[in-house]
C-alpha cells in the first residue's frame, strides 16, 4: 500500500520549498519591460539583497543558474594563466575550479577530503608559500551541498590576512545565503556568489554575485570578461534591459520580490539564521541518536561547529541509504537527496548516504515530519536504528 | 522565537488541505455555462460521486454547505409534524434534528453522550416501542467531527431491520466520506449527505444529498421541498442548469473533476479507507502514549472500534489543550481544531479539548509532522506526557 | 483554419470575466474557519457589499447561486397564500415568482412582453386596483438578463408610492449589481437579490440578499423561512459560522475581498457604473450600424433609456445568431451568450438571437475585441450589414 | 474616466502573452531534479523544439535570455579574431555582432538601413569580395524586433550558396520562431538561435542555439567556449545536470512543455504560421486604412514581402506614437509597444514610432482589440486617420 496521497513533501537541497507566495506571486501576466511596475520593482530587489548578504557592495543579478554565477565571478576578476587556490571541501569549490579552466584559469587545490572543513592554518601556510603571490583569488564554499560541510569562513579570512597575501577571497553560498549567518563586509569576503533556489525560495533560473570594492577593483584587470558576464553595465545600467544583458527574467523577478519580502521584511534574516540553527540541531540530534547503539546512520561531519545548517549527509552500510530514500518517496510521500560525491556513482558505496534538505521555507512540521517519516523508513526496512530519534529532535525544538 | 516560516500545515477537521492539483484546476477564466467542457465534465462527476459512496442511487449536488444538504435530506423526505429519531454521539446529528425545526419536524434525541457511539440494542429498543411507526426517519452521523465518535452504521442497519421498523435511515458522512469505509447500497443506507471540503478535498460550497429507492419514494409524500432544495429536477434535469437549480457552481465542479480524479482513479476509494486507517490508528498510537503514565493527554473515544479515522479529540487539564494549540499555531506552523461541544465555549474546560484533523489529502510527512510538532508543544510547554509517543506512531506506519 | 489559439474571450451575460487577480487571491490553501485572518476578512466583505449596493441596510451572504437568493427573498418575507405581483420584462422576474410557488406564494404576473420595460402607470394601475392590499410584494429585475430590458426602478418606486400600496418593492440585480447605477436606499427599493458571478467577479456559488427595515420587519410575520434560509442568525450571527449557516465558502470569501478592493476601493463605484455606461453605449452603437441599411441585426430592446447597460440581446434572421455564435467560438476564440426565452430552445426561431455579454472586469480591448470578431463573422458568414459599426463603437469610447 | 478596468491586453513584440496553461503548468511546488517526472518531461522538449526549428540538427538549451543565446552561437563557433559579416536590418543583427566583441570576433556591418530587409545581390557581392574567406560567420535576423522587417532567409542562402563562400550563415529568430515560416534544415540555415518569450509562450529566461553539422563541426576548431556556454556537455550530457550546465531550470521546463503541447500537438506548426500570417495582413490592412488619405500613421516596412508576421513598427508625426501608447495604456487597458531605433531615445522623434507585438499567444477578439483600442486612441486624440480600418482587418480575417 502507499501512503503518499497527501501533500508531497521534498526535503532535497535545494531546489528547496518554493512558499505558495511566491509561486502566486508568479502567476501574473507579462509585465511591460520597459517601463512601469516591473521596472520599479526590479530597483528594490538591490538593496534587498543586499541586505540578505550583509554587504554596501555592489550586485549583479544573471539569468543563469549558479554554475552562471561561478563563471561571472571568475571572468570579472581573473585573466588567462590566473592561479587560483581552491579549497576542498566536498564537491563544490573544486567544481568551481574545475569550471574556470575552459577560461584558462589555473586552479590548485588544498584538499581536505568529504567531511572536514578547510584548515586556516594549513590555508595560511600554503599562502605564505606563494611568496610571489601567483594566487589571484581562493574559492570556497560556505557549506558545500555535497559534504555537508560548514567551512568557517571568517577563521579562513584571519587566516589570509595573517599571511599577509592579497588573493581575492571568494566564496559560494549557493547553498546557504539566507540560511547561515553570513556577513559579507563584516567577515572581509571579497566576492560571493549565490543563486536563488535554496534560501531565496524561487525557482531555479537566477543567480548572483556580489563585489566589494577590491574584487570591483580587481575587474579593471581582468581579460575573461564577455559582453554576457560583464558585470560593469549590469552594475551601472543606462537603460533597464541592461540589468540583465538583454530582456528581464520578469516571472523570476516577481517572484523574488515576494521571497525577499518575507525573508527581509516579515521574518528578517537573523531571526531566519536562528530558525535555520535550530532546526539544524534538531536534525543532528536525530541522527546522532539513530546511530547510538549500533544503529546504521551516521552524520558524514562529525563536528557540530563544522556541520551545514542546511544539508545533512548521512551515512549507512548495506545501501541502506538508497533503500531509505526509496520508501520514503515511493511509500510515504517525502523526498530526500541523494549521496552526491561520496562514492561513485553507480557504485555499491553510492548507496550508502542520502541527504536531508533543510533550508529556506521550513517550519516545525516539515522538520519533524521529515524526521518521522525517516523513522517509519528505518522501521519498515528493519534497519538498525537506536531509540529516542524524534524525541530529541522534538527537544530541540522545543527549546526555541 | 518564531518557527512557522515554512508551509503552514492545517490539520483541523475541516475544511481539509487541498492539494495543489485541485487549486490549479480551478485556477481556470470563466468557462461557457451552456455548452461544451462543463457540460460533459459535470456528467462526469455524478457515477465517480456514487463510486466514493458505493451506490447505485440517485444524487443531487447543491451549491451549498452541509447544513444546506441536511435541509435538502429533511425537505425532500419529510412532511411538516413528522417525527425523526436522532442518535446522539457528539454534536451533529443532533444539530441536524435541531436544523429541522424550523421546517415543522419533530425530532426526538437518543443521547449517548459525547464519547460513545449510538447503541444498536437501544436504537432496537427504541424502534420497537414505536409501534405507530411515527419516526420517519433516523438521523446519525458516521463520524461526529465534534466528539470524533463513529457510529457502527452496519450494525444500526441491523437493529433497524431486527425491529421491523420502516423509518428511513439517514445518515451524516459529512466529515467521513471518501476516508472511512462506507458501503450505502450494501449497508442499507437510505439517504447519505456529505460534502466538498473533507475527504473530497475542495473548498466548502458544494454539497450532496445520495438517495435509494425508499428514499425518492418518500419524495412523492414529502410536502416540505422547496424549489431551490427539490431534488426531482436536479435528479432528473431537462436542462444543464437543472442540475444546480440554476447558475452552476463552475469553478467547484473544476476542482471536484480534479479531486475525483486522484481518489477514484488514481489511489481508489479502498485504498484511500486503508491508508486513512492506518493513520488513525498511527495517531491513536502517539495519544494512548502520550497518556501513559500519568500523561496529560487523553483520547475522547475510548474504544477503537468506535475511534473516527479522520478527526481525533483529545482531551486535557488545566487548558493545555487550548495552551498546546496556540504554541503550535504562533510558534511552529501547525493549526490544530478546537474542542467542539466538550464544554460550554468560553468556560476553563472549553479549554481543555483540541482535535487532529486528519482526512483526506494526507500522507506520513503530514501525520508524523502534526504528531512531531504536538510533541515539540508538549515538551516546551512542560507539559507531563508519556515517552515513545512519535515512535509508537512510526512504527505503526511501518507496518503498512 | 482556426484562428482561436489565444486568451479565449467570454462575452457571455455571466458567470463573466474573473480578474486574474481574484483568481489569485482563490489560490490559497485552506484557511483556519476557527480564527484569525478568515474570520476578520470576512467583516470586511458587509460594509463593502453594502457600499456597492448604496443601502444602509442589512445584508445576509448565502452560499447558494441567485435562484437560493431568490428563495432566501421570499421565505424571509412572505407566509403561505400571499400574493406577489411580479412584473414580466423577460424571464427572470417571471421565473422568481414561479419559483415561489412551492413555498405557497402566488404569483401574478403583469407582462410586459420581451422587449419593453414596465410600465410604471400600468403598475400604478395594478397596485390601486389591489384594495385589499393582497400583494405582499413586487418582484422586479433592474436588467432582466434574457431579454436585455432595463428597468426604471425608481420611476417604479414612484409608481408605487404614488398608490399608497404598502406591498414590499424586490429587486433583483443579479445581472446588474456594480454595473448599473443602483441605489437601494434612496431609490426607495426595500429588499435586493444579488449574486457574485456577473458585476461581482467572482466564480459563481455565493449569492446575497439586502434588507431595509421595512423588509426586516416583514420578517417578524413570515412563516416560511427554514434555517438555511433565515437571515436573523446570518445577519446577527452569535458565532463565526452563523454568517454562513454552517461552513464558510472560505476560497469565495478570499476571492470576493479582492474583488471588492478593485471595485470598491480602487476603481470606485461611481466610476465603475460610468465605464459600463459608455461601453454599453459603444456596443449599442455597433448593432444599430450593423443593422441598418437592411443590415440582419436589431437590438431586442429600441429605446436606448430601457436597455440593459450589461448585456445586450440581438435579433437576427435566418438562424444567424447561432452561426454568428458559433464561428466567434469554433474559429474566432469568442464566446457569445445564447439567445434566451426570446423562442422556444430548439425551434429555428430559437437561433435568431444571441446576446453580448458585457459586465464587470471589462476594458477597451475587450469590448472591441468582442465586436470586432463579430464584424469579421457577419463578413465570413456573407450576413448582411451595414457599414461603420466598429468605428461606430471606437467613437463612442473615445468621448471617454 | 479611466476604462481600463479589465484583463490587461500587452501588444507588445514579447516578452508576449504567456497562455493560461503555461503558468498553470509552472504554478507547482519544486521537482525532484536527480530522477523522476522533471528528467523524463526534459528529454521530451528537444524532439518537440526541433519540429518548431525544423531541424535534425543538435540543440542546446542554455539558463539565459537571447543574449545569451547570442554569445553561445559566437562562442561554440568562432575563435578570437575571426571576422563576421553582419546585415543590418533594424537593430539586433548588428548589436549581435557587437555583442561578440567582448569576445574578440570582428563585425563587420553591411547594412540596410531601418525599413528594408537585406538584399540578396550586395550579400552575394560582399562575400565574392571576400576572396580570402575571412568571414567567418554571416549574422541575420530573421525578423528584426525593432524595425519590424523580415529578411528573406532562403534567397539569402542562395546568394551564399551562389558565391560559393563558406562562412556559417546564423539566423537569430528570437522573435520569429514559432510564429513565422522557418524551415532550417530545408533553407540551409547553419546556426539558429531563439529564446522562450516570444512565438514559445514562456516567461523569458531560457533561450536556444540549434546547430547543424556544419556548425557543430566548428565547434572544433572555435576557441571561445567557456564552460558554461559549451554546447559540447549540453548536447551530450553524461548526466542530467549537463543539460544545462548545472540546476536546472525547473520551472521554466513545465512551462515550456505545455507550451509546446499546445504548439506541436495541438494547432501544429503549420497551422500556426498560418494564423500569425492572417493576422499580420491583418493588422497591416488597418495600418494602410489609418494612413490613407493623409493619415498620420504610416508603416515602416513598405513592401509586404519585408514585414514581420510577428511585430509591425508604425511611425507617426507630432509625437503621435507616444500619445497613442499613452492613451491605450492609461485609458484603455491595452499595451503597445514603444519605438526602438528609429531616432535617438529622448529626442522629440523617438516619439513618433510605436509598435504592435502580435506573437504567440493570439486569437481574433485580441487582435481586433488591439486594433480598436488604437482606433478609439486615434479618434479620442484627434489624430488624423483614414476610416474603414477596423472593417478592413475584420475583412482580411473573414477570409480565413
Amino acid at each position: 500500500m502507499s501512503l503518499h496521497y497527501g501533500r508531497r513533501l521534498m526535503s532535497i537541497p535545494g531546489p528547496s520549498v518554493i512558499p505558495e507566495r511566491v509561486l502566486n506571486a508568479m502567476h501574473q501576466p507579462s509585465p511591460n519591460i520597459y517601463e512601469g511596475a516591473l521596472v520599479d520593482l526590479t530597483e528594490t530587489l538591490f538593496p534587498d539583497l543586499k541586505t540578505v548578504a550583509r554587504t554596501r557592495g555592489a550586485l549583479a543579478i544573471y539569468v543563469a543558474n549558479g554554475h552562471g554565477a561561478w563563471e561571472a565571478a571568475i571572468t570579472n576578476t581573473l585573466s588567462k594563466g590566473d592561479k587560483v587556490l581552491v579549497l576542498g571541501t566536498g564537491c563544490f569549490a573544486i567544481s568551481w575550479g574545475e569550471w574556470g579552466k575552459t577560461t584558462g584559469i589555473e586552479p590548485q587545490v588544498l584538499d581536505f577530503g568529504m567531511s572536514s572543513p578547510a584548515d586556516p592554518t594549513k590555508l595560511e601556510e600554503a599562502l605564505r608559500a606563494d611568496k610571489t603571490h601567483d594566487y589571484k583569488a581562493i574559492f570556497v564554499t560556505q557549506t558545500d551541498t555535497a559534504s555537508s560541510v560548514k567551512n568557517d569562513i571568517p577563521a579562513l579570512r584571519k587566516a589570509i590576512d595573517a599571511s599577509g597575501h592579497p588573493a581575492l577571497f571568494m566564496v559560494d553560498c549557493i547553498a546557504s545565503l539566507g540560511c547561515e549567518r553570513f556577513e559579507m563586509d563584516a567577515w572581509g569576503v571579497d566576492l560571493m556568489v549565490a543563486g536563488c533556489q535554496k534560501g531565496l525560495m524561487v525557482p531555479p533560473g537566477l543567480s548572483f554575485v556580489f563585489a566589494n570594492d577590491r574584487a570591483l577593483a580587481a575587474r579593471k584587470t581582468a581579460d575573461l570578461a564577455t559582453s554576457y558576464w560583464d558585470w560593469v553595465p549590469r552594475m551601472n545600467p543606462a537603460g533597464f534591459y541592461q540589468n540583465f544583458a538583454g530582456t528581464a527574467p520578469t516571472h523570476h523577478l516577481l517572484g523574488l520580490r515576494e521571497a525577499l519580502d518575507m525573508l527581509v521584511h516579515e521574518e528578517g534574516v537573523e531571526q531566519a539564521w536562528a530558525r535555520q540553527e535550530l532546526f539544524g540541531k534538531a536534525i543532528w540530534a536525530a541522527v546522532d541518536a539513530w546511530g547510538a547503539d549500533g544503529g546504521d546512520l551516521t552524520m558524514n561531519v562529525r563536528d557540530p561547529a563544522s556541520r551545514s545548517r542546511v544539508v545533512t549527509c548521512i551515512k549507512t552500510s548495506n545501501g541502506n541509504g538508497t533503500k531509505i530514500r526509496r520508501w520514503c518517496e515511493d511509500i510515504a510521500g517525502l523526498t530526500l537527496g541523494i549521496g552526491l560525491g561520496m562514492a561513485p556513482e553507480g557504485s555499491p558505496e553510492w548507496h550508502n548516504a542520502f541527504r536531508i534538505g533543510h533550508m529556506g521555507h521550513l517550519n516545525v512540521p516539515m522538520v519533524m515530519g521529515t524526521l518521522g517519516t525517516i523513522d517509519s523508513a528505518l522501521k519498515a526496512l528493519a534497519i538498525s536504528h537506536g531509540n529516542g530519534a524524534l524525541e530529541a529532535a522534538s527537544q530541540v525544538i522545543s527549546e526555541v
